[in-house]
């Protein structure tokens, strides 16, 4: 079922969506936004939709299908957007049989809603008593309201504030608010909405049917046991977390790091994921945590302090870089402290790690210091100036501070992998539909893990051919409701892939092949590259910072070298 | 005679210029610019370069030929930018046989230097105690060093300080530091470049020589018959400066005010120029000033405060009205202080007033306090954060405070002119290479002063083509070294146009027609397009904020209606 939200009339209308029949996910979010939306639109204007979508496979009990997709025209980048966020949401969305929440116009007062999904349908509440809070308040009044089993997604002040850095934050299976929709500030989109939280309820519901149940039950236990069987999502992932990246990358040079500086870390091991986990164990914290029904990875974890209380959970290798390396920090209980913060004030980590790396370059801290940082962060809390800067993101940071170096592609933070040294993400970032990001096409898989084959990081040769074919497959899994991490399994173990082809089909009773689902992906790329092509943006734009192509990085003192024009032929299929 | 400026090595290259012969000005700039720097380059780094350049009439004494070009990317807007500015330099580069100076690569330290040129070349002056200072101090240290005579281009704290919307303040006649190569922010691509000033001594020049001086005569005689002869150059402007389109624009219903909400302001008889002209009068301030060498317009002015000190000159109509009537100021001496301050920050007046509108709408003052907003624009002169998110300009202020209605188009503060209501000059803002500028193709002329035609400022039609040969034809003044308001009167007359021609010919020895010289315009627009393109603009960036096609525009409830289409045929020539 879709449901459209008017936020001027406070009016809800389900309707059978016919239009949009066989998406999901980003396929749905970005066919919707490209469909409905006016490539012009000022992003927290009127025009702007913000769409809540299920995947393909939501609800069913797939492994690792958990995942769902929120999209818009971004306020951080100007480009569509589509946001990917793990935690309790999306399954309970699937099992009440909503496809789509498309939120609508502009509320014409300053009152804050609630919009609450249950088996009933969907209603907007007023609850002002919300307003001003940051989310882990939020989280505790809407589930002292609705009960501790709903799932939440909610903004903090960021977006209140509308700051371009603001995400949605969802509650995990625990109901801790430690998952994001994190990149694009879709958080300032919702609440300029006029809507603080949406709350999930599927107590009763059980909407999900299944054309062929066995061939399902099949197909889900090959994608299971791809799961359990390759060493990347049944070992590393599980014990260490997505921060055993850290050593890695450090190793192999690619670990951006003092503002995109440096390539290698001197405190590397002191942040990455061995010591994030011996830091868990010993404390009492928790790494080896599913952030999402279904999860058969777990790779999230639970941070606690030396004096054994709850920091932050969802301590990604992302943040611990973005909130360390990259601003030189090695003290994983300063990450610890301002990953709690991002996530309580609602920004994006990758977004505020990297703009405080850029306001370290500008002077107004010293790299590794992070009681500086912490510091720097609370402003953002406060909505000052300075925090409105910050809050902003890198690329106004940079520009406010006349900062050169200012690692942004389209306006969003490049993560964590420097394009010089792994060179096929460095091609994903250039043109991905999203901005920098490193999601769409994680040629990190091929360049430096050695998953999926074997690509030479430092090499400019078949990153491009490596970055398209890893395009159009994301987009195809990011349509179906699965965590991106199934990819390390299914491209060494074709099995898993077929599971996911063979759970598709049964879950709808079609009779389709990879290469459709790849053609899939393909029309995803297609309707979000006519948004940005509408939007002002053409193939041009699809480029890194100039520091890439002529500041070499160290160790390996190699620059971004794939030609432009190839880079341009990306879109080629 | 060319000059590249290596700030790396501290050397300057004089040329032949072999590459760019036959261009001036702006066709000199864009073409250079275009030529010479990677597009994808951050405007503040060493792939960028900043050009000076004389017209094609630069130094001969034609009248109304006093003006220069700076070229540059653009920190502002990202594309490529030409800002034109009056005063004394032009003619004396002009009179020095140069045509161009090309500001290369980055100072390898933080000194601060100050080019001079006189008649025995170039020479870089290392001038530390410069730094830090604002623009009129600088120009009293300069002068102390070099004489009153001298011609001066300086920076002021804005600029050292990176903000996009730097400019450049030039002296005029009488080393007053009034006229500002004002848009894009060139003054902080000079600042990165580690140049404070530019200091010009003509004593002992006479570097102009002409093919037939006595057609040249004749031409120039032409084109001063015209220009005495029209009523808007000979009564208008003299009179009462450019400020005396306040009021015809308020009573047009285009005059933009309180942040683009309204197009008539209640107080436009207190800043309008009729008013201007009775203060000026009864301090005994100046009207029908010269602002550079041949003028023989003089529209600039004096402005004294109550008690008879000088405050600021050439307070022009788009200051008046964007530290004004875009603010809801209706108080000539808070404007003239305010224009005081920008003058002094060295920041463009109508990126900041349009800024300060911004501002307001977020909430940071009340509409209608000028002396709010004076304590604003100190902020700026601070350099507080801030002051750092109102000096980046317009767009930066809008995006941090989440803000809707930011009239800028490409990042660049749209001028006073509501395209609503003046439906040509939104599409030249629209349109233009350069982001919104009134100056790029002046439609106003035909839509509001029944100037060169007249076509209805409320009607789509006619705007595109009207649009099209206003840019073509300014892309050729601007490469002549002649004032813009030139063309107030060659459009009803057309000898003056004649003169034109005959002056270019005579002084090079050419024999091109008219058209020759118009197709030298379209060539200027090529090279900026193609420019702009290969830095990520394509034909769907060229259009307005939604907000213009969505809310009307009181008091005629209009919305800018030029179909999108009809805009992307504007380049068809």
């Amino acid at each position: 079922m879709f449901y459209r939200v008017n936020m001027a009339t406070l009016t809800i209308t389900p309707e059978d969506g016919a239009a949009y029949k066989g998406l999901g996910g980003r396929a749905l979010t970005s066919r919707i936004v490209s469909a409905e939306v006016d490539p012009n639109a000022h992003p927290l204007g009127k025009l702007n939709k913000l769409v809540f979508a299920t995947g393909l496979l939501s609800g069913t009990g797939a492994p690792n299908a958990g995942r769902m997709s929120l999209g818009a025209k971004s306020p951080l980048t100007g480009t569509i957007k589509e946001s990917n966020v793990g935690g309790a949401m999306g399954h309970k969305l699937g099992r009440l049989g909503v496809e789509a929440i498309i939120v609508e116009d502009l509320p014409q007062d300053d009152k804050t809603y609630v919009l609450k999904v249950d088996k009933d349908g969907l209603a907007l509440i007023e609850m002002p008593e919300l307003k001003g809070l940051n989310i882990y308040d939020t989280v505790a009044k809407l589930q002292a309201k609705f009960g501790e089993k709903v799932a939440i997604g909610v903004i903090g002040t960021a977006g209140e504030n509308k700051m371009a850095s603001a995400c949605v934050g969802f509650t995990d299976m625990e109901g801790a608010p430690t998952r994001q929709a994190g990149r694009g500030g879709l958080g300032a989109v919702m609440a300029s909405k006029g809507l603080k939280a949406i709350v999930v309820d599927d107590t009763g519901a059980n909407n999900v049917s299944f054309a062929d149940e066995a061939a399902f039950r099949a197909g889900a236990k090959k994608l299971a046991n791809a799961l359990l069987k390759h060493p990347v999502t049944s070992q590393g992932l599980p014990t260490y977390g997505t921060d055993v990246l850290v050593n890695t990358l450090s190793e192999a040079g690619g670990l951006p790091t003092r503002n995109f500086s440096v390539g290698r870390f001197e405190g590397a091991n002191n942040i990455g994921g061995e010591t994030l986990h011996a830091v868990c164990k010993e404390r009492g914290g928790k790494t080896g945590h599913a952030c999402s029904p279904g999860c058969i990875i777990r790779c999230s974890n639970i941070y606690k302090d030396a004096a054994g209380n709850v920091v932050t959970g969802g301590l990604e290798y992302e943040s611990c870089w973005s909130l360390g390396a990259d601003c030189g920090i090695d003290n994983l209980d300063d990450i610890a402290v301002l990953n709690r913060m991002c996530d309580d004030y609602g920004v994006d980590t990758i977004e505020m790690g990297v703009t405080l790396g850029v306001a370290m370059e500008a002077g107004l801290a010293q790299f590794g210091d992070g009681k500086a940082a912490i510091e720097l962060l609370k402003e953002v809390g406060k909505a000052s100036p300075l925090g409105r800067i910050l809050g902003a993101g890198a690329a106004v940071t940079g520009k406010a501070f006349g900062v050169r170096r200012v690692p942004v592609v389209k306006s969003q933070a490049i993560p964590a992998y420097d394009p010089r040294a792994v060179k096929g993400i460095g091609v994903t970032y250039a043109t991905t539909t999203m901005g920098a990001d490193h999601t769409a096409g994680y040629a990190v898989a091929a360049n430096i893990l050695g998953v999926g084959g074997k690509v030479d990081p430092l090499s400019p040769a078949g990153q491009v051919e490596l970055s398209r074919n890893l395009q159009i497959a994301t987009s195809f899994l990011d349509s179906t409701g699965l965590c991106l991490f199934v990819a390390f399994a299914i491209l060494d173990i074709p099995e898993g892939l077929d599971g996911i082809v063979e759970m598709c089909n049964a879950r709808y009773g079609w009779n389709k092949s990879l290469d459709d689902y790849l053609e899939l992906g393909k029309q995803v790329l297609r309707d979000e590259r006519g948004f940005n092509k509408a939007a002002g943006f053409n193939d041009d734009a699809d480029d890194l910072p100039d520091f890439f192509r002529s500041e070499p990085l160290p160790p390996h003192n190699t620059v971004f070298d794939v030609p432009k024009e190839e880079l341009k032929s990306l879109f080629n299929f």
